[in-house]
């Protein structure tokens, strides 16, 4: 690639961000936009929809940066919890990282670079390739490299400064947000598996027995989990038709008490409110019936609450019975973050399916590529000629095909690409998590390898996916290859940042998919108010693609400096775009702590390890085998600091300390509510499919659905 | 090896054997010997020295096998400690594995490998290669191999299920042993290290203040660990003039109130006891005052202890500190078990000494044998008659020169690994365990990798150490190379477990040199009895030995079963001989309650995938290349069972449940004497340097030694 190319590529991407800046500075003001772009705000009555018409509605402004700029973190951190806030620190963290990546790579390393005469590229400035400002361009042996080598260990320096100082700040601002919150249900609560229940006994009395027995003076209550599928459909069924019916009967309107239920009232089958009714009660009956034969259904797993946070502690972190497959204790989730499609009781059920999804994960992950070429071998012209005949004139446009060569095969990598985070939501779901937040955490490293895998090492290491874990079995000859291939790639990842990364962040602010369906469903009706429902963050797709562009920062800092400055356009724009969706769009649907801080240490460290295993290889092909050795402590040095990190920050990341725990259970003791708060701790867990229901005569609010799902 | 020269050794070493067994049975009758042969008992006063002289002493009698078999395995528990009998279980459970084993090698295999064509040797049954007998004879391609792979599944199947039984085993053993055991400091009591101390307070108030504050109904007292090493010289010193003076004053001699300290009281200083008592006094004056310094030289460390065993239980799994490296609490060992020569508090210093002693251990597994080589290289004739020159008569008699070129390399290398295990332990106690029991266990798993790696890995690869290495460094190679180089080395294993094996196994029981240092103590006096201490089992060279064994047993059963009837007669006698040993010389030192059965269960899986890694490799060798394939799963298989083994019964093994705890806490509440426990308890870690001595009026009995050094 040629420098004005990229200037190209840069001009028509800035172009399109601008674009959607504009449009979305326009359509945010629109009230009929109102809960694509500000559905949180609206789920907390803070707007309202609606409104007069004026002309300032029309006029781009940027009003929406200075307000996303404007809360400071201890606001931020009290609006949107603590995982928003470490999300906001992923963009901090990489734009201090880049800061400083970017001077020390602009000005000594870019000019190095450009001043070697390796390529001997004797076009005029315009025209040269960016592989001039690579490191591919300092002669062979030279001296120079030792700036190159020096940079090398200053820029891990600083990294491993900063993630330091991030992991240190983000466990004081966890402990902090534990102290400051209030006495919450699952802060008192373990799930308890693989209870071992005598014959002659149910496990409602095998639990308040042991639990009596061996934590007397900490035990409060618990419930039995239950196999409630069934009468988890029965229950989804009647708060459905129990929707439809209230809505029906609002619209007042006699002729419609028989209408056609499909599309703008004309189509379908014809309904009306008595058949409803009927139905409803049909159903009712169902589930009262269902739900007296469930207590026997019972689940060898339950729900223990304690009366202290400190109590639930000891009871989680001591092995309880002599078999340790036994009685397993496991911290509970929020009552309204338990999810568990695939809950198992069975130790060995639940260890099997882990080895089954970690098998999966990783073949899915290895391979993907393949089935992904197929695909795009199947969509050539001729093919598509074979298969749609009356296709053929069109396509024997010049246009078309060029559209359809240059496009489709990108289209449909894209297509496969956007399966990946819910297959891999799945594969975390089978894998034995028994909450949304889990499975999300655990997905979110599964995307996270998968990207690295599939996008990085793919378009590095070019051929067979067999090739290239074939490479990982030849621990030897990791450097040289990864020093051959990676640079020679400088370029195409430079536009990568370029086109994908800036459209793909600008294209989140103006959140295309959601205007166009609201847009339809605004045209076609359908779709109730009763419905709408303000969307939560996928962390799990998004943390990977942020962090993958961290990995091409590091990783590309000694080769090809000249990446930074887009990187840090992205960071830029990444700040403001999420700050300003976290604040208006997105709803947080649980709160782990700021348990993802981790994964993104982790990666962070991936990067440099890989980095130096880089530099190792580079130096070793650009003759210069000192430098080379001497990189090799960089990255056990660097090894060894994440293994102190780990010990002194990750176990605040997993678990609450005991001094936490006390102090917090003893400001509790002064609390007024606290008995009240027992009551509610008691039946916090209760199965929600369990509550009596009675659609038929109550109208007011509609139950809140506590567990959406078990076995 | 040809079979004739096998059934030679095998003549000769089990003369050798009954030579020693002989001897042993007349010389444990002797008077003289039985602080040789039976230090246990006389330490236990169950056996007094002397008696009548008759004539059945001077006949060989059989009558310790019977004495070693009679106990039932009950009274060999309650008589020898847990740890006694999981080692007595390593004979027992390689005896049943090698029994199956045996069955299978000796009655299938063997036949098929004899009736096997490759090697085309057509010399008499005597002259035949022992390779005759190994699957190196079985033609290429044959179907004959098949059978070989169906034994190798068997095989692993077999030795599953007895891992299976025998970790089940010992851990309800262990559960039992615990539940039967009087209540003990150790079970009560923590080490706390990484204690915060404010600035204007002592140690000594700071953890008095956390534990009352954060484990205020459980926590009992507590005793700060000081700087004692100084004073813990001085009072050794005091201790030693003490008893040497109290032996003189017994002896009641006047004329030998002055004589010579030296050989024999001819040579060396002339000493008189008023000497010794002056200096006596002084050392005391000198203790006092270092104990009265020494409380401000607080160390930032203690041992704290709890009221109830679930109490310790509940400090020890819960991070106490918002820092993770701040309170690390620690089960506290017995008493009598602290041994911390290289004791240190600092979180980060204590982490840099873990990996040192980690590249050092490795160093010296990798690299052992390279020094040994250059020694042994040393020793050719003509370089001795170079370095002594007046020997060059007797070296040049061939007997004498044959001597020196066949046993002058072995002795090296028997020198040079009598010094392994203490450096092991010396490596083991840097790493910062804090008791005698802790570094054995370490010690005993540096030693078993050690042993693998230069005994049998060093005689299966030829060549350098680094070739050895590199080897594992192309993990694609490894079946190859081992399955071409071990069969190779089948008959020099064979010799080696026969002439190794037994011997050493026989020389355990004769004790040679302690009943030479015996003999020689008799004669030149000096040794006094007063210092007489029976020995305790050094586990940490024992177990690798024995485990070895194992390893050749179940790497060497589908290549050359011929092995296993040696090892069965080497792991019979070690079951005798240790029992006997164990029942009559060894003193358990400690009580680690079984905690050395996981390194024995490990061992035996890694001989297990070493198997079949083998297998695949020989497989492929043998034009078998589905066989190859077919065995893949098998170490995935075995490593999927350890793992469950580990999930299932490595717990227990390294903490107690709470069930227990809780039970045996409440069993305590009924017995009489724990108001007087509980006293004994605060004082129990009180280090021994501090208590006040007096020994220059005092003559009754010596102080215990509780704490045996410190930092």
């Amino acid at each position: 690639m040629i420098l004005s190319a990229l200037l190209t590529s840069v001009g028509i991407n800035l172009g399109l961000c601008f674009l959607f800046f504009t449009l979305y500075s326009i359509l945010r003001k629109q009230p009929g936009n109102i809960t694509v772009y500000a559905p949180r705000l609206v789920a907390e009555g803070k707007v309202q929809e609606g409104g007069h018409f004026n002309l300032e509605r029309l006029l781009p402004t940027a009003g929406w940066v200075r307000q996303a700029w404007e809360p400071s973190e201890e606001e931020f951190l009290s609006n949107s919890g603590l995982d928003a806030f470490v999300f906001m620190r992923i963009f901090i963290f990489s734009l201090k990282v880049f800061a400083f990546g970017g001077i020390i790579g602009m000005f000594v390393l870019l000019p190095i670079n450009y001043m070697g005469s390796q390529l001997s590229d004797d076009s005029d400035f315009q025209h040269k390739s960016l592989d001039s400002f690579s490191i591919s361009n300092v002669n062979n042996g030279s001296n120079r490299l030792w700036i190159h080598f020096s940079a090398a260990y200053v820029f891990t320096g600083i990294v491993c400064y900063l993630l330091y100082y991030e992991y240190w700040y983000l466990s004081s601002k966890r402990i902090a947000y534990f102290y400051s919150s209030k006495p919450q249900p699952h802060q008192f609560t373990l799930l308890v598996r693989g209870i071992p229940v005598p014959p002659g006994t149910t496990c409602d009395e095998t639990v308040e027995r042991f639990f009596l027995e061996y934590h007397p003076s900490t035990y409060l209550s618990h419930s039995v989990v239950r196999r409630s599928n069934k009468l988890q459909r029965l229950v989804n069924d009647a708060e459905k038709l129990y929707k439809r019916l209230t809505h029906l009967k609002q619209k007042n309107d006699p002729p419609k008490r028989h209408r056609r239920d499909g599309c703008l009232g004309l189509f379908g089958r014809k309904v009306d409110i008595d058949h409803y009714e009927r139905r409803l009660g049909d159903i009712e009956d169902n589930v009262r019936m269902e739900q007296s034969s469930l207590e026997a259904k019972e689940v060898r797993a339950a729900f223990v609450s304690f009366k202290t946070r400190f109590g639930a502690a000891i009871a989680l972190h001591i092995q309880e019975s002599v078999n340790p497959t036994e009685w397993i204790t496991e911290k509970a989730p929020e009552p309204h973050d338990v999810y568990w499609p695939f809950f198992t009781v069975s130790f060995i059920k639940r260890w099997i399916s882990k080895l089954v999804v970690f098998v999966a994960c990783t073949s899915l992950t290895v391979l993907f590529l393949i089935p992904v070429a197929i695909v795009q071998g199947l969509t050539h012209l001729d093919q598509l000629e074979t298969w749609f005949p009356f296709l053929r004139g069109i396509l024997r446009l010049s246009v078309v095909s060029q559209v359809i060569t240059g496009y489709l095969p990108s289209l449909i990598l894209q297509l496969f690409l956007s399966f990946v985070p819910p297959v891999m939501i799945m594969l975390s779901s089978m894998q034995g998590y028994i909450s949304w937040s889990q499975i999300q955490k655990s997905a979110c490293t599964k995307v996270l390898w998968f990207t690295i895998w599939n996008i990085f090492f793919a378009n590095v290491l070019s051929g067979s996916a067999l090739y290239r874990v074939r490479i990982f079995l030849e621990p030897k000859e990791i450097p040289r290859i990864l020093g051959e291939a990676v640079p020679s790639q400088a370029s195409f990842f430079i536009s990568y940042v370029v086109t994908s990364g800036w459209t793909t962040i600008a294209s989140e602010l103006f959140q295309l998919n959601k205007l166009i369906s609201n847009f339809i469903s605004k045209i076609f009706g359908g779709n109730n108010d009763d419905d709408f429902e303000p969307p939560s963050i996928p962390y799990h797709s998004e943390i990977p693609r942020i962090r993958l562009f961290g990995l091409l920062g590091v990783t590309y800092f000694i080769l090809a400096p000249l990446i930074i400055p887009f990187l840090l356009i992205y960071f830029c724009l990444g700040y403001f775009i999420f700050r300003n969706q976290l604040l208006k769009v997105y709803v947080a649907r649980y709160e782990t702590g700021g348990e993802f801080w981790p994964t993104v240490h982790n990666s962070t460290i991936f990067s440099l390890i890989l980095m130096h295993i880089i530099a190792i290889g580079i130096f070793g092909l650009k003759k210069l085998p000192l430098a080379s050795i001497l990189t090799v402590p960089l990255p056990i040095l660097t090894l060894l600091f994440n293994e102190y990190c780990q010990k002194r920050f990750f176990p605040t990341f997993k678990n609450y300390p005991a001094e936490c725990l006390i102090n917090k259970d003893r400001a509790d003791e002064n609390e007024d509510n606290m008995p009240e708060f027992y009551d509610k701790l008691a039946n916090a867990y209760n199965d929600p499919a369990l509550m009596p229901i009675k659609f038929s005569e109550r109208s007011d609010t509609h139950r809140s659905p506590l567990l959406h799902s078990s076995e």
